[in-house]
């Protein structure tokens, strides 16, 4: 297989996302990398050139760039000839820390959604708590900001797929975030999202889940608009930020037996650091395009583009994008 | 002042009602407490009837009972004649830790709306992180599931009174809930909304602000659609939740090391819980109708009751409602 990587998006390009390669590429000697960027910069952190391949081009996109004009107009941009390389079948699936935005329309314009899908959503994977290393899955956290109850029932049956084959959950529980578990709660679109959900038997949906049960694992597949689902995911993060200010608060500023007390608890602190870390399940995929479009952060470090590349890996192996393709095809057939 | 209490409301009714008014009864010398409900139920917890008055009825709104209905119906439900008694002046605000749609219905119904105001919506007091005791204000937190641009407008003046007759804050800075911070981000609704936003003079807007910033008090006021709100308020339970019970994990999972750190660091994690608690900032408020009206949790204690009371007291000690109806007059008699 062979994954096109952006090497200069993000903010630590293209160092950690160099360093995360070579790592990725050690693990994993079936996977072929084409790495878009400028070949001196790369080549400052490239010591081991196994599996990788460089295609040297001057140009990027920038963070702060307009995405659509961005995408048009800079053809030999680093993500845009990584995009161009999935389209042309030179490559398997394409991988950035860059311009979210842009990474989505290139996904969209470049590689194309799959046949059925009207709107790709981002999905994440992000920890339930009390569980050795349990997911649950959440779409849309921001492709879309509005949204149809229709889009909402793609993001179930993708979710499914992807909970299935990339995280191997059997029958994976589907849940629509609502406002409350009641099947008429809700405003209008997740209304009637419920109503196409619960006639889906291809589907495990479980109803409405609200938002407080999420980390505890009410559903294995969270389903929602992308406005709320990205909303969900910054307040997930910025709460988590700020609890861990109050726990250093709480060692650092209350004498010396509290300074103590944070010293023998150092390694479960940070054991609890590294469950909330959910960069280790991977980045966001744009999911409904025809081949594994992946995102991480842009202040990421080598260590989570290596967990992308190796959720990249799952998805490849598992051809759960080749699977979806057929779905469609299937269920486009028997409409005729 | 006079504050209706719905005694029968909530899980704890009527211990943790009157156990907690009467604490609040205790402080307060200038309220006076109507207290509907069981009477033989109530004295049962009554230990000082200093300005406190029982209205003895048997009926109550059950927390399962379809909202509208019971209001329409149960005419001598403790919620339906304390919130009677505020529309027929005999009392200034309505509390109650009862059934959510069944308060916002009394709230809408018998109480009825300020006039310029379309939909009342639910405001929270939420802590900000690293400060002593500061808060940021929520709204609307789920009374409205479908949301208008000029809804959310409203909650802005609505929010920006509140932020700064109750909580005392300054020329309040009013953010709206976005997924970007820049001008051209958001959904439909969001876009409508920042144009009359910007275009109000008589607020602080400025400009919108991200979930992942809500904690560390990007806004005093912060304004969303009802879904959204919703969401985000019960993520911020559900992800701090699950961080105490990481900590605890941290704690008692980690041997007699552990253990020991955790006893040590006992008084500075039950500060941190403290913080967190956001009830001592007093309940949820039904804000945009005539009168206080207050809601705390279904499960709440009689700490909760007392700090709600407290900040009943504020609402009417400040005038808030009274200020409110004079600017929407005023506004009126401008437009005419």
């Amino acid at each position: 297989m062979k994954i096109a990587v952006d090497a200069m998006g993000g903010d630590n390009a293209p160092k950690a996302i160099v360093e995360g390669v070579m790592m990725a590429a050690k693990e994993y000697n079936d996977i072929e990398f084409l790495l878009y960027g400028k070949e001196d910069s790369i080549r400052k952190y490239l010591t081991d050139e196994t599996n990788i391949t460089i295609i040297h081009t001057d140009e990027k996109i920038a963070s702060d760039d307009d995405p659509v004009r961005a995408v048009r107009r800079k053809k030999n941009a680093s993500m845009v000839l990584a995009a161009q390389a999935v389209k042309d079948k030179e490559a398997d699936a394409l991988f950035s820390a860059g311009n979210t935005g842009a990474l989505l329309t290139a996904g969209l314009l470049i590689i194309g959604r799959i046949k059925g899908i009207d709107r790709p959503g981002l999905l994440v994977s992000l920890p339930v708590i009390g569980t050795e290393n349990g997911t649950f899955n959440l779409m849309d956290v921001g492709a879309n900001a509005d949204t149809k109850p229709e889009n909402i029932h793609q993001y179930a049956i993708l979710g499914s797929y992807y909970a299935q084959f990339v995280r191997g959950i059997k029958n994976p529980k589907v849940g629509l975030l609502n406002n409350g578990t009641e099947e008429n709660k809700g405003n209008d679109v997740t209304k009637r999202a419920y109503q196409l959900l619960a006639n889906n038997a291809d589907i495990n949906f479980i109803g409405n889940v609200e938002a407080r049960e999420l980390l505890s694992g009410a559903a294995d597949v969270v389903v929602t608009d992308g406005f709320t689902g990205n909303a969900v995911l910054k307040t997930i993060e910025g709460t988590a930020m700020s609890m861990m200010k109050l726990i250093k608060n709480a060692v650092y500023e209350n004498g010396t037996k509290a300074k103590l007390g944070g010293l023998l608890l150092k390694d479960s602190f940070s054991n609890m650091k590294d469950v909330m870390d959910y960069s280790k399940h991977g980045g966001a995929v744009l999911f409904g395009v025809k081949a594994p479009v992946v995102k991480t952060h842009g202040s990421t470090e080598k260590d989570a583009v290596y967990h992308t590349i190796k959720q990249i890996h799952e998805m490849l192996e598992s051809h759960v994008i080749d699977d979806l393709v057929h779905y469609f095809e299937a269920k486009e057939t028997l409409a005729e």
